[in-house]
């Protein structure tokens, strides 16, 4: 069966998924610019984005990870979205510009309703009303097979885990202080009895940590 | 100026420094119980406790760096005792035994006036009440010029933190998952603007994490 995956997920020293005050021109909130440097510094982030550049560094492996091989995606309307409520400008087609890096079809969990859209690269955008269950049988049967990417943000994650429906997590600890905004780990008290962190291990710019079932 | 420095202090992956429950057979709550397996397993943590055993590793430096040079020590209530309010066991000297791994004046920050008392070794227990600030001058008083040792818990950490009195932090985050208690970071949103990670490294048994005045 098909897994369902967080990959590259990154949040900081203090906890930190995102800052406070998201907006369109801070998808992270402040204070958390630095927070996915040890991503998009790599030559891996470059090659999978269609950029020149990037370095080769010991995080190369665990941004590749993270993509190429998936069949579908589940987000947070917050993670495709900053704003709110119904959908107003559906001129947003998300943060990611006429290619996202998905190349599949995403799930965005919303209670709002608002049509599918398709932009190139295979990438096409489907916005459910479901409990995570039911967007994940949604996925899946999208996935034709392969493993379903859980690509946040942390509230969406935190449904996921709560529901014990992730199959398998690698995130990453990034060494900066956020200070205030969205925690990853919150009201999530059952998880040492469903989970445990299998390695721990860091680079020049990240500790990475895969956590597995028990 | 002798520093007060945070050292060896333990946060899980999911950033709790302790569960809930504290008892007198648990001092560190339910579910953390191999929180600090990283440091209790090293042959550094015997020597300075003045046991047979343990094993070489990697995370030894880290333990040598929290014992025999500090000339005083701050800690709270909570990490000296399960008991709350007003002393009623005057019996109770600590979970350390007879001879604490401290060898210095410890203040014991708290509420109730208890009177000091004598341990083997050159540990002397004193209970005192006043800010950090307060606090911290006692402790520096008696240092003659040595560093001061910020022994913990999160909650008294927390308050040096916010006051800008800590110098120099190292934390290790263990590859453990609490689920719920007492967290480091929480209610710091100043942190960022008066502090800096320079340096995270892992070993195979924790993440060490090296925090810095900017």
């Amino acid at each position: 069966m098909s897994k369902l995956v967080v990959s590259t997920f990154t949040i900081s020293l203090d906890g930190y998924a995102a800052g406070v005050g998201q907006r369109q021109d801070a998808p992270f909130g402040d204070g958390a610019d630095h927070l996915h440097d040890w991503m998009t510094s790599t030559r891996a982030f470059h090659e999978t984005h269609g950029l020149e550049g990037g370095v080769e560094s010991p995080d190369d492996k665990w941004v590749r990870g993270a993509v190429g091989h998936f069949g579908a995606t589940i987000m947070g309307r917050n993670m495709f979205s900053a704003s709110r409520g119904p959908w107003e400008d559906l001129s947003w087609t998300g943060w990611w510009g006429d290619n996202p890096p998905y190349h599949n079809d995403v799930f965005v969990m919303t209670h709002h309703p608002r049509p599918s859209f398709e932009l190139e690269g295979g990438n096409a955008f489907h916005f459910v009303d479901g409990s995570p269950a039911e967007v994940l049988e949604l996925a899946r049967a999208a996935a034709g097979g392969k493993d379903v990417h859980l690509a946040g943000g942390a509230a969406t994650i935190r449904q996921y885990l709560a529901a014990g429906l992730v199959d398998d997590m690698r995130l990453a600890i990034s060494p900066v202080l956020v200070g205030a905004g969205e925690r990853l780990f919150d009201g999530l008290d059952t998880l040492p009895s469903a989970y445990r962190v299998a390695e721990q291990v860091s680079t020049a710019a990240a500790t990475h940590v895969h956590i597995v079932r028990r």
